[in-house]
């Protein structure tokens, strides 16, 4: 994260622009998913552009309330701001943008070593973004195809004409990196497993010992997301059904994840949270108590808030341990994330069910490897729309908002 | 089957070669697994064209030991009859092959029904081996795609340019039938799911009620077969774990087969013995004792041919209840398949690992819906090769054979 560009770019390094006193500083932050909450596709939810007005500054210029975008989209960051700055007539900074694959910058001990990046092509493709994230010695699908030609073999159109040699230059996988769902799934799964089995070697009789196989870092669990039909499309959640069932299959073993990043994994929010702190710092607001997550997806954005603040809680209770040498830290401290979930996106229940409890999810499409109950997609509130969800918040917080902004609702 | 095309072109029709009585013809049949046993790939194994032979009149022009083929392979019987033909140097009749998708023929209630198809376009495509098999309504995934421009949503690159409308004369679909992996498995696996949670109408919301879905026919379960390189790569039932696991963890249910067809389900072994049945009886050698089934792979030769021999038990138990009016059907009534294992292909064991036990395959690869137990993998005898295994059954048969061909060895 660079806050450098943030606070050039809004200008506050002049000191006009920040809160005199903590006092008058928010102690609250704000958490929006992006789809369904803000857009549906490329088009404005009615709603969304009163909603972030209301947190900027009198002449619409700048975000006075700590906010980030949280989205399980893919792609470059940069891009994703202009598309919001675009459609939603505010400048959205990139450095408030958290994509699913961008928890990956923290884990700078695979960015010098040789990972397998499977992924998406549209938007830069998964190599540009791989790039973006820090690493530097990337190995895509198409490369481990072209090195070892007689691992890709369901599509017969694309078996060689020609007897053709390995590449035996071609380097030792050391780790894979899933950072949305590919095309041609037969290929990229085939030469993942063949990868996992041979600790990174394809081209070589499976080596892999019982409960060891390389590192597996995958970004977004989403299984489905809706788009245009009228049921929902897989996402890269339903590629990982089929990985880490194939793998279990193959091997009679679990396939084990280093890392699963994205919501509502709890690596997102912490990043997510240390973002948030960083722009309250730079806004000159950096006591924060609660950030309100506001989405539409009972089983990702509700989910993940909830695991965030048990998350927070097992954090406050080790800090209350050593309280004497961190009273200070422990007041800084962000210690609530609260859901909000919002009726224009993935959740739309029967007219007739309006209570909390019926938000929660019965069927889970959450990931294998998360904890699940239906409790755990039960939100704080329900609102109707991003902007009453808004006010909402301004209520609890006993903030004044704008009044301009307030009267035209 | 066509038996008068067999006995018209083996020329059994003129008396003369026929067994004179019952006495000298032979009791037992032989039921050949091509890949690693005959064959390997295009190459043919050194033994196969003399065990072939041992089982030729002296001419080595018609079989005289009733004699079937069966593989898990893909495409139209023709094709497989001929290319048999060409590599082993003798006449092999289209009558003799079981294909993988072959027992379909006898799924009457389906081929007037509109029917999906999913599987790979080479050898003739899918279309024309379902056209081969009586179904008359045929629909492909690439029709689904056309009817319906909104569903196939995971490349980008597919999306409609410009706003499309459904094909709304498509007909409702009325049962799924897979013939084998296809190429692009997130495009059929999505295009499958909806058409099985949409009752055959996949532009509309779901609508499947617990517990009922339309059919669904699935052909070929090997897991994984071996290619050219140093690991086996994925075979249809590789696709099937696929949809399993995405159709449980999307809706909570099972996914329930109307029918696995293709070797190791009974369904491929009763209409194996069907056909030799009627080859033994066209060569005037109509009571049956044993068959051999003659393969490289424990989990699905072996497996299959154990199953089988356990279904053949069940029928015999249930006649005998009936004993009185059907001692002459019982007599006629195939009792045994014996199973032989051949070191020329997927099963290879270490060299000090020399008996039956070790033959035992002790991961699952098998189709989730059969029952495993490592004994059912396991099989009568284990030889060499084909030959030889030909020579073992003749032994136990105290069959003369050829003296010329069994000098020759």
């Amino acid at each position: 994260m660079n806050m450098d560009y943030y606070r050039n770019t809004h200008g506050l390094d002049d000191g006009n622009n920040n809160y005199k006193s903590q006092d008058e500083s928010p102690k609250f932050g704000i958490m929006f998913d992006i789809d369904g909450v803000l857009l549906r596709g490329k088009t404005p939810i009615p709603q969304a552009r009163d909603a972030l007005q209301l947190l900027m500054d009198e002449r619409g210029e700048r975000f006075v309330v700590p906010t980030v975008f949280c989205t399980n989209g893919f792609g470059l960051k940069e891009v994703k701001a202009a598309t919001l700055s675009d459609k939603l007539g505010v400048e959205v900074n990139p450095d408030q943008i958290v994509m699913s694959q961008s928890p990956l910058e923290m884990f700078h001990d695979y960015h010098d070593k040789w990972c397998l990046v499977s992924g998406p092509d549209h938007d830069g493709g998964s190599v540009k973004v791989a790039k973006s994230l820090g690493f530097q010695k990337i190995l895509t699908i198409e490369d481990v195809r072209k090195a070892y030609p007689y691992l890709d073999w369901v599509d017969r159109a694309r078996w060689p004409q020609e007897t053709v040699d390995d590449d035996h230059e071609f380097p030792a996988i050391e780790a894979v990196v899933l950072l949305g769902e590919p095309v041609r799934w037969e290929t990229n799964l085939q030469l993942i497993l063949d990868v996992l089995l041979t600790d990174g070697k394809p081209n070589r009789k499976a080596t892999m010992k019982k409960g060891t196989h390389l590192p597996v870092l995958a970004v977004n669990m989403d299984l489905l997301w809706m788009a245009k039909a009228p049921t929902p499309r897989f996402g890269h959640g339903a590629f990982l059904v089929c990985l880490e069932n194939l793998f279990k299959k193959i091997t009679g073993e679990d396939l084990e994840y280093t890392a699963l990043i994205g919501k509502p994994s709890e690596v997102t929010y912490e990043y997510s949270q240390k973002l948030i702190e960083e722009i309250a710092t730079s806004l000159g607001a950096p006591h924060l108590n609660t950030v309100y997550a506001i989405g539409d997806n009972p089983l990702t954005d509700i989910y993940g808030a909830n695991m965030f603040n048990k998350f927070l809680e097992k954090k406050k209770r080790e800090l209350a341990h050593k309280k004497e040498d961190v009273e200070k830290q422990m007041e800084c401290q962000l210690s609530r994330c609260s859901s909000i979930l919002v009726r224009t996106g993935v959740y739309q229940p029967e007219p007739e069910a309006e209570d909390s409890d019926e938000a929660e999810t019965l069927v889970d499409h959450g990931h294998r490897d998360l904890p699940y109950t239906p409790e755990i997609t039960r939100p704080d509130h329900i609102e109707d729309d991003v902007k009453c969800a808004i006010e909402k918040i301004f209520k609890i917080e006993k903030w004044p908002g704008k009044k301009c902004a307030l009267q035209s609702s």
